[in-house]
């Protein structure tokens, strides 16, 4: 992080480290959207162990989400944390790694299914929202806070949010009570001089109110690591990454990179090598995440990348021109 | 590119171009290198003929290396681009796509191979240089300059040159007959504030004497898109990419993302995307390029990949807590 930037942003070195810059693997919650949260309890174990012995900062382990709509037994544990699955993997989690789980606006029973802090292994609540859906993610907020938990306003699809609406919604999550405003780049649409324009507008509202600003990035145009680097120099202390990418179509930011390119000594590689060469690889051939050229095109279009994951389903596979054509002329 | 940096670069818009913006595509001379040139002739018409349908505007079809050090026969005909070999592709090119050969120091008998322009199709000499060449690489521009060519001097492995050195080398190479100055991140060390350093350096000698300054990235740390839009943005003007990033190791730019992000209505993506379907991607388990973390970890040592390189081609291929042992422990 260079001296020219220190006029205008909180860092100014290549060689040292920002200490309050945190970490958090969500291999397992984003990954999860790759097999319905299916993941055995031996693959969670070794991302919890991972995380660990990395110096990793948090672990987000999956979806508090709703058991009435996405019924256990059609989709696996980590769609709903409960909290004896939670312990069959960390016990009581005595140690420094902090846990977190997100929870979707419209779609968690949050009042229930997020028990007081006192009774939980979790540590952190992330709320992911549409710009729609500010005042339920707000009520969810504050539902986390006043149980004992840190808590995260991850703002979803953000490159489809006039500027508008979005100084409405930062304001207000502003008086909240939520710790941290994640940037959420869900369609990997954005490029990193975009990323300074959002960070400038994310910390505006977030440091004179005390928060810390994330950021979450997918890999659609292959900048999802770029991206976070980008907003880690202009402020953003807490980053998300999974092991090998490992997420929702083109993935996110693979903390393999994120560790490499962040010098504080308490992060280690290895740990995390091991765990993608025992774990995370042998997963590929079906979880099938990771840049391909449908995921780029919905990027460049700044589209859910669904219509890509779809087509990569399909027996069509393989035939980016005829995809490519698909997006072009859609009717 | 955003307004806040029109004070200090030359470009301020997002949704506009800046037509001096030429884009080469490098896909069978940097490809070469993972097949010691043995490409097809079909192959090499299909990536010529993507360049002219979708307004790239320079092909780099090979080297100009020596027969002498490179039998025909053990290298196939893209390591030597002898004439005939030239015009069977290409014919004599009567199109607006311009054509490229490299030349490498110490490794190139260009004063009898490279025939004077008005014998041959090439249009472009690129001379290929580490830092201690600087001298023969000059000698090579001005032959080449003489002959009638336009020429590029790419400084290889730039990460590893001091700065003393490499400011005695630009000043050398702003009083030569070179037209361009690139940038070669050989070992895809850089990241995206290193590039912004560059920029201004190599400017601050390219510039004044009329010259442009081109990117040639490579992809060890997912980097070689991010920091080719960043090269642009800072005032790069020529941009190395090659079909869905074909070239050493990691690979480079991709084209196809490059093309999703220029602006410049003549370039059209889905004779790239054509390409990459019927004729690269094919040729993926065989060449065996792109992202892996034995090339990002050489890539975050600043080392060239070649330990990477003899890695996937042993039987440890995979075993990538071994390569990272390896690195760090190499006695």
């Amino acid at each position: 992080m260079s001296e020219r930037d220190s006029q205008d942003s909180p860092v100014n070195q290549w060689i040292s480290y920002r200490p309050e810059i945190k970490v958090m693997d969500c291999t397992i919650r984003d990954g999860g959207l790759m097999n319905d949260h299916g993941f055995a309890d031996e693959t969670v174990q070794a991302v919890y162990r991972a995380c660990l012995e990395s110096g990793i900062d948090y672990m987000e382990i999956g979806y508090i989400n709703s058991r009435r709509q996405f019924p256990p037994g059609q989709f696996g544990p980590w769609k709903h944390c409960v909290e004896s699955d939670l312990r069959r993997i960390v016990g009581d989690n005595d140690t420094a790694l902090k846990l977190s789980a997100m929870a979707d606006a419209d779609k968690s029973d949050y009042r229930e299914d997020i028990l007081p802090k006192s009774e939980s292994v979790l540590d952190l609540i992330r709320v992911a929202t549409y710009i729609h859906q500010i005042p339920l993610a707000l009520d969810m907020i504050k539902d986390a806070h006043d149980k004992g938990y840190e808590t995260s306003l991850n703002l979803m699809a953000l490159s489809t949010v006039p500027e508008r609406e979005l100084n409405e919604a930062l304001a207000l999550v502003a008086r909240s009570e939520a710790d941290v405003i994640c940037i959420v780049d869900s369609f990997g649409s954005l490029y990193t001089e975009q990323i300074d324009d959002y960070m400038e507008t994310f910390l505006g509202y977030a440091a004179p109110a005390g928060k810390a600003v994330g950021m979450h990035a997918h890999n659609n145009r292959q900048l999802a690591f770029a991206n976070t680097i980008q907003a880690t120099i202009r402020g953003a202390n807490r980053l998300d990454a999974s092991m090998a990418g490992l997420g929702r179509g083109a993935g996110n930011c693979p903390m393999e990179l994120l560790l490499s390119f962040l010098h504080n000594p308490k992060f280690h590689l290895r740990p995390v090598l091991h765990c993608i060469q025992h774990h995370i690889e042998p997963m590929r051939d079906a979880l099938k995440w990771g840049f391909d050229y449908p995921y780029m095109m919905t990027g460049v279009l700044n589209q859910h990348p669904r219509a890509g994951m779809a087509f990569n389903e399909s027996s069509d596979r393989g035939d980016i021109v005829k995809f490519y054509d698909s997006l072009e002329d859609p009717d």
